[in-house]
């Protein structure tokens, strides 16, 4: 990743809360489940959400060969964002409200992803998502590889905004007598819920509950 | 919203899960706290983050004047999107592990909401974060109205994908004995971190924690 920002990731709007670090960058993204990708077609601007994941300085996607979305990108800019919102920040003025968050934006082209690679991707998918799972099902057979892309697109260009803690109240309505502070939104790993038929319970499904 | 889709909003990545229903659309639309905007100016397509709202048929965002997405989504159209992971999905094969999600998709151009609107707008924003909040700060000034811009979206051209329950196994892999199931993932709301000087606990403050 670029120390840093080009024109297009140079955040301007409360520019302290900006990074440009890798590893502000890859917790972000290691964090998240889904990414929402912009792209622009015939029809105009289109916003798609889509699982992700990340090895060294690229995030990967994949889907089925018949995607437009991924049609698509093979051929046009984007724009990747990962968003994760952390609480809602109280404030004594109604505008000094805001909401705790860590946000990542990724600009470039993405990329096929063939052979060998192919399958090492969608197995760091799998090994990512549930450490363990890879072992105890049947591994994709030529037909589905055959059948799905696997994309990555370049973590180089890059910018993440981050706010956390309290309100920053402004001087004059610090005499103003109400809560503040934050209400934290977490999310959690409830209970596995086994579908009928389901074998006995490994070490990864047992460990799954309550992990953030 | 329409009853059909229009070319844009037909999903045609397993339709199955498609819907085109206002109630399905207004759930997943309440249930956020921000969406994501796409949209495509001199330099391609971006995909920002930003707090959103509802009032019913429309979806609101607010921002500083400065916003150079606000000022472009002014005059050109957008792509907004809200994704809900709400669980892994897993099978006894390796390309039939899905998630479990509810996601909407708006399509449109932003129009500007001014006067009494506005300030009824951002009103609203603060009533539903939490209710009770607005009466006990300070509301807005004439000069934090005028710095701030109020863009809303109809919800007209859209669609949703939902995906609910259980692993859909082939035939063949029935007989693979692996634990299979959902593994759920939940936001809740975490315990109230008061400022330094925070007031007295309100209810609505008290009554955060625990909530879905």
């Amino acid at each position: 990743m670029k120390t840093h920002p080009s024109p297009r990731t140079r955040v301007r709007r409360i520019p302290t809360n900006a990074a440009y670090d890798s590893a502000t960058l890859y917790a972000i993204i290691d964090d998240a489940y889904v990414c929402h990708i912009a792209f622009t077609d015939e029809s105009g601007p289109h916003c798609i959400p889509t699982a992700c994941w990340r090895e060294g300085g690229h995030l990967y996607i994949h889907g089925s060969n018949g995607s437009r979305m991924l049609k698509r990108l093979a051929e046009s800019e984007a724009c990747v964002t990962i968003t994760h919102v952390d609480g809602l920040v109280m404030a004594r003025s109604a505008f000094n409200h805001s909401m705790n968050y860590r946000s990542a934006m990724v600009y470039g082209q993405f990329e096929i992803v063939e052979g060998d690679a192919k399958r090492g991707a969608m197995e760091a998918f799998m090994e990512q998502l549930l450490p363990g799972r890879q072992a105890q099902v049947r591994g994709g057979s030529d037909k589905e590889y055959a059948a799905t892309t696997v994309m990555r697109i370049a973590l180089d260009e890059a910018a993440c905004k981050v706010r956390a803690g309290g309100p920053q109240d402004d001087a004059e309505d610090m005499a103003i007598d109400t809560w503040t502070g934050v209400l934290p939104l977490q999310r959690v790993r409830a209970a596995p819920a086994p579908a009928e038929g389901a074998g006995e319970t490994p070490g990864y499904i047992q460990q799954w509950q309550g992990k953030p």
